[in-house]
C-alpha cells in the first residue's frame, strides 16, 4: 500500500469521540475486506446481550449473579431503587469520609493528621487503585499511597520499613469482597502486629471495603475498626475500580472522583451506541477478533507512550486475561479461550523487546496509547524546554511512537492506536470504561462468560492442601523433636499417611529448613530422596 | 501420570547446583522421550560456539564484534592483557569512587554529602540497575536510587519533583554506550536544566558511563563532569549489568558488588560444563526449545514468588526478546525467531491472569522462581509471625506457589521451577548469569545471532524523520504566523514538498496543538482532512 492509499485508509478508519477526548485508529489493522460485514450479526448480538446485562439480567450464569459495574458510575441505571440508593450513598459517604480525614476530623489514635494510606488487597483489589494512584499522582496530593498486595512477608516488611514511624499517621484500607482472601488477611495481620509493636491500636487506624456481613465486615465490627465501606457481589474484582475499592483510596489521595466517574459515564454512553463502527468498544472488540481469529492467536502488546500509564498494560493484562481466559464457552463446549496481554511503556520498551516485535515472531498486535498533551494540568517542574531548536522531549516521545508504529506496519505487524488529548481523572475514567465494555462485547463475540474465574479455585484449593499438609508434617516432626532420628520426605509422607504427597512434603520441608527460626533441620546429601529432617 | 510416577519424575529431573545454592526442576515439562537425545548434537555445537565466544571470537558477526560480558566477572578470561587490566581496574576504580562518595570525600558543589543517585539511561542502561536496586534495597543503604528511563517530559518532571531540593545532594549517572541515545540525552538536558534552575552547576553533580571517546565522553570532558567510567563496544546493553552500567549504581547504593560478581562467576563456571543435563543453562535452553519447538510457539511466563524479584520478568523480557527476536538466522534465512516473555510476581498474579493460564489458551510455559528463605539477611521489620498456629505468611506464599504449579500441570500446562535458597547479591548475580548463558546457548540451538538488534534501527530512523518533518512544518507555519490563513495537514504536506507524509504531519500537528505553549492553533471540524492549523 503506497503512502497515499495508507493516508486514505487512515482518514477512513480513524474515529473521533469528542465527548471523551478520544480517537481510535484501526487503519494499521489488516482485516479482511469482508470482515466487518461477516462479524456484524455477532456484534449486534453482543449489543443486545450487553443491554440485558445492564438491565440486571443474570449475565454471570455460573455464579447466578447480575453484573453491575456500569451502574457504579450511573446509579440511575441500576435495576431497582434500593441499589440506586446504595450506590449513590456509598459515593457520598466515602467522599465525606475522605473530607473528614483531610480536615483532621477523623484523626489517628495519637492525634495529628492521617498523612498516608496503606492499601492491603490483591488482584482486582489492588491493581486498579495502583494504576489510578500512579497515573494521577502529584506532589500536592493530601495523602501518600502505599500498597501491600501479596503474602510475601519480606515484601510486607519492606513496606512497613518504608513507612517507619509514619505508621502512626497511616490510614489502612483492607479490601476483600468476601473477606476470605488469605493473602489480604495475612497482610492485615502483619500490619496489625506492626501497629501493636509501636504501642498503637490497629482498630482506630483501619477501614474495610467489603460486602456487608462478610467475614471481614464482622471482624471490622468486632475489632472496632474505624468503619466499613460496602460493595456488592455483583461487582467483580477486576471491574471494581469504580466502587469503594477504587474510589475510596482515590478520594483519599485527593483525586477528583466526580471527574473520574464522569469520564467513565461519558464513555459508557458512547459504548452503548448500537452501531458497530461508531461504538469505540465494539470497534476494539472487532479488531481483537480480527487479529486473533476469535481464538486469541495473537498476543496483545500494550504500549502507552506515557510514564504515568505504565501500569495500564498490567491492568489490562488482568482485565482481559481473567475475563477472557476460559475453558468452556456458554454452551459448555471446550474452547480454551483468551488473549495474552503484556507491555510496559514507550519509548522505553523500544530499547527492550521491540526488536522482537519488529523482526521476530509475528504473534501479536500492538495497542498504542498516545497522549497528546505532554504534561498534566497539575504537573510540577514543567520545563517545556527545547532539547534542540524547536524540539522538545515530548516531540521525541511522539516521534518514537510514530516511528515504531510505522516500522512495525512496514514489517507486516498490526497495531491499533488509542489517542487521548490529555491525561486526567476524567480521561483515565474513560479509558478504563472503554476496556470494561470492550471485554464484555468481545466475550459475546466468542460466546463466553467474562464475569467468573473458575480456574482460580484450583490453585487456591491446592494451596490450602499444602498448608494443611505442613501442619501434619510439623506435628509428626514434633513427635521426635530433639532426638537423633531424622526422616526423609518419603518417610514423613508415609508417617502422615499421605504417601501420594511426598513431593509436596519435600518442598514444604525445604522451605522450612531454609528458615532457621522454624526449627527444622536438614541433613544428608541434598536431594529429594537423600535429605533427612528433624525438628531441633 | 499418578502421583508416585510424578514424584519419581521429579526425583529424576530436579538438579542441584550447591556451588550457587540453586536447583532447577524440569519434571513438569512434557518433552518427548527422545527429545534430549535428538537435541544433543545441537547442544554440543552450542557448547563449542560458546567456548569460541568466550575465547574472543567474533560472535556478533553482523557488527564484527567480540561478545565479552562473561569477562566482566572473570577478567582473567579476557583474550588479552590490555582488556584484563582495563576490566579489573574499572571495578577497582568504581569501588574507590563509591567509597569516596560515601565518605564525603567526593561531595556536592554546595557541600554536605551525596545522598541520592539519579540514573539516566534507557533499556539495558536502566532495567538491570532497576532490578538490582529493587531486589537488594534496604533501609540502611547509604544512597537512595531514582531513575529517568524515558523521554517523557512529564515522567522526568515527576522524578525531579520527588527529588525536590534534595537535587543538591543527588549524584547523577548518565549511561549511554555511544552517547547517541536521544532519550538519555534529553533526560540529561532536562535534569541539567533543573540543577541550573536551583542555581547549581550540573557538572559537579554528574558522572558518565560510556565508551571512551564517545560523544558523551567528550561532552563530559568539555563540561567538566565529575568523571567518566568506561565500558566497551563488546558489551551489549542487555548484558551490561556486570560492567559499570550495573556495578557503579549498585556500589553507590551499598550493594556488595564483589558478591554480585562472585555469584555470576560461580554460575558461569557451572554453565561451562559441557554436559547437556549437568549444565543448568543448557538444561533451560533445551526446555525452551522443547516448549516452543525451537520456534517460540509458546510464550514464557515468568513468575517469581518474591516481591523483590518483580522486575526480573521485565529484565528477562528484555534479555530474551531482544536477543532472540530475529528475522534472519546465521545463514541469512528468514526465520522470524523469538520467545515472548511476560509476568510479574506470585501469588499476586494468581488474582490477575492465572485464570487464563489455568483454563484458557495453552500458548505458554511458566518459569517459577522460588526463594526458600522468607527474608533477606538484611531485612528490617522481620516479623516471623504466625498467621495461624504454626503457619506464616511465607508458608502461604510457598503454598500458593506449589498449588499453582500443581493446578497448571494437572490442566496440561508445563512449568520449570528455579529454586534459590536465599536472595542476596550473590544469588542475584548467579540468577542473571544463568539467563545470560541460557540465551546464548539457545541462540545456537536455533542458529541465530543473539548479540545484535538490527530491528531497533528502523524505529529510530523513522523517529528522526518525524522530528525533522516537524522542523519543516514549524518553519512553514511560521511563514504565515499570526495571519488568518489556516492550512490542513494535506496542504502543509504539499507546502513542505512531502505529500507522502500527510499522515505523519497531521499527527505532528495534533501533538503540537494539544500543547498551547507551542503556538499551533487548531480550527475546523476535528479530523485528518478537516482540521486546519496556524501559528499564533
Amino acid at each position: 500500500m503506497d503512502s497515499k492509499a495508507l493516508w486514505q485508509r487512515y482518514c477512513d478508519f480513524v474515529q473521533f469521540y469528542p465527548e471523551v477526548q478520544f480517537s481510535i485508529d484501526i487503519s494499521r489493522m489488516r482485516f479482511a475486506p469482508n470482515f466487518l460485514e461477516t462479524i456484524r450479526p455477532r456484534v449486534l448480538k453482543a449489543f443486545s446481550d450487553m443491554q440485558a446485562l445492564e438491565s440486571g439480567a443474570i449475565a454471570n450464569p455460573d455464579e447466578g449473579r447480575m453484573v453491575g459495574h456500569y451502574w457504579l458510575r450511573a446509579p440511575e441505571l441500576a435495576p431497582d431503587e434500593k441499589l440506586r440508593t446504595e450506590i449513590a450513598q456509598g459515593i457520598t459517604e466515602l467522599q465525606r469520609f475522605a473530607a473528614q480525614v483531610h480536615s483532621g476530623e477523623v484523626r489517628p489514635e495519637k492525634g495529628g493528621r492521617f498523612e498516608n494510606v496503606l492499601l492491603i488487597g490483591i488482584g482486582g483489589s489492588a491493581l486498579g487503585p495502583q494504576l489510578v494512584s500512579d497515573a494521577l499522582w502529584h506532589q500536592s496530593d493530601p495523602m501518600k499511597m502505599f500498597f501491600c498486595d501479596n503474602t510475601d512477608p519480606d515484601g510486607i516488611a519492606r513496606t512497613l520499613t518504608q513507612l517507619g514511624d509514619d505508621l502512626a499517621k497511616t490510614l489502612v484500607i483492607v479490601i476483600s469482597k468476601s473477606g476470605g482472601t488469605v493473602e489480604t488477611r495475612n497482610g492485615s495481620l502483619e500490619v496489625a502486629r506492626a501497629y501493636e509493636a509501636k504501642g498503637l491500636k490497629y482498630g482506630p487506624h483501619v477501614v474495610a471495603v467489603t460486602c456487608e456481613d462478610s467475614k471481614l465486615d464482622r471482624q471490622a465490627k468486632s475489632e472496632q475498626w474505624l468503619r466499613q465501606f460496602y460493595m456488592w457481589d455483583w461487582v467483580g474484582g477486576r471491574t471494581s475500580i469504580f466502587s469503594g475499592v477504587g474510589l475510596l483510596p482515590a478520594a483519599l489521595q485527593g483525586i477528583d472522583i466526580e471527574q473520574f466517574l464522569e469520564g467513565a459515564r461519558a464513555m459508557d454512553r458512547i459504548t452503548r451506541i448500537e452501531e458497530p463502527l461508531r461504538n469505540p468498544a465494539a470497534l476494539l472488540a472487532q479488531m481483537w477478533y480480527a487479529a486473533g481469529d476469535g481464538k486469541g492467536l495473537k498476543d496483545m502488546v500494550v504500549l502507552p507512550y506515557k510514564d504515568r500509564l505504565m501500569l495500564f498494560s498490567k491492568y489490562l493484562q488482568q482485565l482481559v486475561m481473567e475475563s477472557l481466559g476460559k475453558e468452556h464457552d456458554l454452551d459448555g463446549k471446550t474452547v480454551n479461550q483468551g488473549i495474552a496481554v503484556y507491555g510496559n511503556k514507550g519509548s522505553t520498551d523500544q530499547h527492550a523487546y521491540v526488536q522482537q516485535l519488529r523482526d521476530g515472531l509475528n504473534n501479536f498486535f500492538v495497542t498504542f496509547v498516545e497522549v497528546l498533551q505532554d504534561y498534566t494540568a497539575s504537573s510540577e517542574n514543567v520545563s517545556n524546554m527545547e532539547v534542540e531548536p524547536g524540539v522538545t522531549s515530548g516531540d521525541y516521545l511522539n516521534g518514537f511512537f510514530q516511528g515504531t508504529r510505522r516500522a512495525l506496519f512496514e514489517g507486516g505487524r498490526d497495531s491499533i492506536t488509542v489517542t487521548i488529548d490529555e491525561l486526567n481523572a476524567r480521561t483515565l475514567g474513560s479509558l478504563i470504561a472503554l476496556y470494561d465494555r470492550t471485554v464484555g462485547l468481545y466475550a459475546t463475540l466468542v460466546n463466553i462468560n467474562a464475569y467468573h474465574q473458575p480456574g482460580v479455585e484450583a490453585g487456591k484449593k491446592a494451596a490450602a492442601n499444602v498448608v494443611e499438609l505442613q501442619k501434619q508434617v510439623l506435628e509428626e516432626l514434633a513427635r521426635f523433636r530433639g532426638g537423633n532420628e531424622r526422616k526423609t520426605a518419603d518417610e514423613l509422607a508415609a508417617a502422615v499417611q499421605r504417601p501420594d504427597e511426598a513431593e509436596t512434603i519435600y518442598k514444604i520441608l525445604e522451605h522450612l529448613a531454609a528458615n532457621p527460626q522454624r526449627g527444622v533441620e536438614r541433613s544428608g546429601d541434598r536431594g529429594p530422596t537423600t535429605s533427612t529432617y528433624r525438628m531441633v
